[in-house]
């Protein structure tokens, strides 16, 4: 058994449930292994979300439509059901619920069942409603939060994908391109390495103002030199999220922009020194945001967050938290500066949580210049 | 009031409802103008997907998150709830139905509710049991047939942005580039011309194995002289999908792809001969169908679809449909002719139904090589 089935039974049985039926994304690829397809929305084709349904005594089982029949998961029982059809009228909609209510006839579902709350759709309450219902929420995230062999593994690859792409922006990023024409080549990079197209959060912005709004995605703006520019990329990799951030000016770096990329760089340090098993994570916060603000500058935002099959799990790197730090968590670690006459600054690596330390999965060296 | 408002009212009163609540991205698109990022799946900051709602009225109300708090849109009233916080613990789940709540209690909200059955999440019940809901699906389906002229527009926008991505292909394609490449050129020339980033469906796939299969995206496959391929490009721009389908030969087309190609072209040919209003859907795929049998090929797929603010919309081009092309329809026409010792060939454009025929919206020109 795949020692995330493993968990995800515990997080059933902590719920007090009986069954756990998943129904987001990262959800369903932990639980069951299959991936879903994200980059296009929902499927006109699909009646629902995908359904992945495990049992406390390790039942596993999934619905999605035909067009996902070859799907690679652990579960031990796919039911399809019609989505594309060209020879005669179909009901999506029905044959959604129908298989869904064959899967839990077939297993057997019964008792308690737990649900993921943001996710759970209404179409499928007439299997809970004569049951009780309990979100698996706070356990299942508790169970993620630590991450197996496999996940690190997974993690490690999606690292090292985002890390090409930043080596492709070293390569490729010159005055005299549009943002989007070096964000091409840095995407290229990235799904040459995985061989396959990848959806990709993250952000790719240029100039004085979109980097001081820190977040937004590449445009037809020209780059210059003394630009700064802000490139970060998180690739999911086999359903595992990767994800970076780098921030370089082109051509010398002004004096200015030097002083902020080094309280950011000096920041990051600062944070891969010092993670370590029973460190508070709140308190890891603290120190980068106090470290920023000791020279000078400050930033609204967060120090970082776990990753996996989410881009962002939790615990999350913000000051209220009160988890420690655990062996074989994967975190991301992204302090930021920001100067209004210059624009923002953050730097961002994935470390893996080690007996004694911790690891950076990242692959590329931060410079302040290119 | 723009006439998508005015028409989703009018599928709201044909459902039996005072109100709609509108939980897809095509459908959020269609009734408030408020486009749903979807390219890096379900946000981790939401409590549940974004919420429309409609009043037969006139009222139209949007929830969304924290970080979506600039969207455009028709609504008069747009709700945000925390989602992205790092100063404090926030609970992103009760925050989402609180807003929705406080949305439904300002709008006023009462009497039959109409919700779009794939996608309403469990979590919005209570706004709705104490009241009676319907479907929107049937009626709301029926409103977008036909497009409004400020759909054409965006729609014409989205078939030149699929078509520069055409264009590209002609200049980019050639033997010794892998897929990935080529599609890198191809979505760059797309998003150039569109300014931004874009969600985008479709195929890119070469040799006799992959376009026999006629899906799939692209992979590290270098692309040798004779080898088929097909492009199948559709971006979201601004909300509404365009669509368009190539399929060529690297170098000399071989006298068999000659032929198969040939087959299709015709048949493309055809339906832009033969589509105007009156025309029966259902009889323009039985033409399309028999026109590729008699030329020794067939294709188990549909003709084609209807497309707006989901790629995929009804009616689809299928033999089993009743329904009669009618004036400001736009569909997407897409023969198919399959030949297992060379591979599969399908060409695709988008049409727009005048009132004595049909305009076509796509802008390149389909060759057999390139």
């Amino acid at each position: 058994m795949d020692e995330r089935l493993a968990r995800t039974i515990e997080a059933i049985k902590a719920s007090g449930a009986d069954w756990g039926l998943f129904t987001s994304p990262d959800g369903i690829a932990y639980a069951s292994g299959h991936i879903v397809s994200i980059e296009t929305g929902p499927s006109p084709f699909a009646g629902g979300p995908a359904i992945a349904l495990v049992g406390k005594h390790g039942e596993c089982g999934l619905v999605v439509t035909n067009l996902e029949a070859e799907t690679p998961s652990w579960a031990d029982m796919i039911l399809t059901y019609e989505g594309f059809s060209y020879k005669e009228p179909t009901d999506i909609f029905a044959n959604y619920c129908n298989a869904t209510q064959e899967l839990c006839t077939r297993l057997g579902v019964g008792g308690t069942i737990g649900i993921e709350q943001n996710s759970f759709p209404m179409s499928l309450l007439p299997l809970v409603s004569t049951q009780r219902h309990v979100s698996l929420d706070d356990a299942f995230k508790r169970q993620r939060m630590v991450k197996t062999a496999t996940e690190i593994t997974l993690l490690r690859e999606a690292a090292l994908t985002a890390s090409a792409g930043q080596r492709a922006l070293i390569e490729h990023g010159k005055p005299g391109r549009s943002e989007l024409e070096i964000f091409a080549d840095v995407r290229l990079a990235m799904e040459t390495s995985a061989g396959e197209r990848l959806p990709l959060a993250g952000d790719f912005i240029s100039g004085k103002e979109r980097t001081s709004a820190f977040m937004g995605w590449p445009t037809n703006r020209v780059i210059a030199t003394g630009d700064p520019l802000i490139c970060d990329l998180a690739p999911r990799v086999k359903g595992y999220w990767g994800d970076s951030c780098a921030s370089v000016m082109l051509g010398k770096a002004s004096v200015g922009f030097e002083k902020q990329f080094n309280a950011v760089k000096s920041a990051l340090d600062l944070a891969i020194e010092i993670v370590r098993p029973g460190l508070g994570i709140g308190e890891l916060d603290q120190k980068l945001q106090a470290h920023i603000a000791a020279q000078g500058y400050g930033y609204a935002h967060h120090s970082g967050h776990s990753i996996g099959t989410s881009v962002h799990e939790w615990p999350r790197l913000v000051s209220y938290e009160t988890e420690r730090f655990k062996k074989d968590m994967v975190v991301m670690v992204e302090p930021t500066s920001f100067d209004p006459d210059i624009g923002g600054v953050r730097l961002e690596f994935m470390l893996h949580v080690t007996e004694i330390g911790c690891e950076v999965l990242t692959d590329f060296e931060h410079r302040m210049s290119i």
